[in-house]
């Protein structure tokens, strides 16, 4: 399948680009605002990627010519950006498409972070009530630390979590996210249960943040 | 120590109430609005660890008189009684006794499970709102399955995460927690941070529901 990562010249983008890259024979298209920075990231990451010894083919375009060209779109991008964005991408995305929202709302103060949940409901929401008819959205890939997706060194052994209101659609997403070596999915259920998914992000920092020894973490329901 | 569990006749009572009197040295006192339940459930839990040959010291009194005798007392009450139960208690507690918030609000839709939050911003922040001057509120053992504590030969290999405003009572739960053998304590800030605690309790209810083979889940921050 073709895979376009928007805002894959973010951190999370470049975590999910390098990963997916590397396991997977997905192609990946690397999608920005500007294009000249996604053919330069795409480059970067191919070198990296070519330097451990692996094949892989990862292009960069302007957002709605990456989406165009894949079947699964990921949107890397700030959640306030997620219903902006959808609506570029509007003539790229056809029946069939899946959107990928890993995107989560967070605020901080002194105590550390805390979940900004969407009068939607969730990012998700957002992301799901601003794509066209047809086309699937599943919130996944909230709660993985970017610095450890893009060390490739790195063991993962950690969950997913993956929401969807098309079983197919999530079944699809739920195949993806277990290419990624060490990664395993789990079906979180319908959209409306993205908020407590989307929550876990600020935790999972404020764990981190109040824990020495543990950093870029990520979590294993068992 | 003395530890008082508040409901402990309830599930999440019955099940810290097993652990704790299993694993540790400490003198459990279940707590009840009826004294007689309290002391049938004690008896109860009692001949239940003796059977597996370990000695316990589990008795049982009405809430006031149970949190009267102890040094930190569990509230595993519903959340919407947590205000109630401890304005109750006002005789009973001193500077420097702990009390433990592990309840959480949730309401169930057709999709699953979902964080109601309060207005306070979680159940622990309305715990801390209605403890007395000089009593120190930690919020622990939330996001724990009733089942698989009270199944004294389930494994937990399992963290719970701890937030408290008084660093030397936050310090105190997490050895307590750490006493019930295979959990790990992670300290996750100031009681402004328990709302996403909270949330993972439906998340783990969620996710169970949606995985065959998955239940009575647990969490592991790695």
């Amino acid at each position: 399948m073709r895979i376009a990562l928007l805002g894959g010249t973010g951190d999370i983008g470049e975590g999910l680009t390098l990963r997916l890259a590397h396991d997977t024979d997905h192609e990946i298209v690397i999608g920005s605002r500007d294009p000249e920075k996604a053919r330069s990231k795409a480059q970067e990451y191919t070198t990296h990627i070519e330097a451990r010894g692996s094949e892989t083919k990862i292009t960069g375009f302007e957002n709605g010519m990456a989406a165009d060209r894949a079947d699964i779109i990921i949107l890397a991008v700030p959640a306030y950006h997620i219903a902006d964005t959808i609506e570029t991408l509007e003539e790229s995305l056809t029946a069939d498409d899946i959107l990928i929202s890993p995107a989560t709302g967070m605020k901080r103060d002194e105590d550390g972070f805390h979940y900004h949940q969407p009068s939607a409901g969730s990012v998700t929401k957002i992301a799901a009530e601003a794509a066209p008819d047809g086309v699937a959205v599943v919130g996944a890939f909230h709660n993985l630390a970017a610095g450890r997706l893009s060390d490739l060194d790195a063991v993962l052994g950690i969950d997913t979590l993956v929401v969807g209101d098309d079983e197919s659609a999530k079944s699809t997403v739920c195949s993806l996210a277990e290419d990624i070596e060490g990664l395993r999915a789990l079906d979180a259920g319908g959209i409306a249960n993205a908020a407590e998914i989307e929550s876990l992000t600020p935790l999972l920092i404020n764990v981190g943040m109040n824990n020495s020894g543990l950093s870029d973490l990520g979590v294993r329901f068992d």
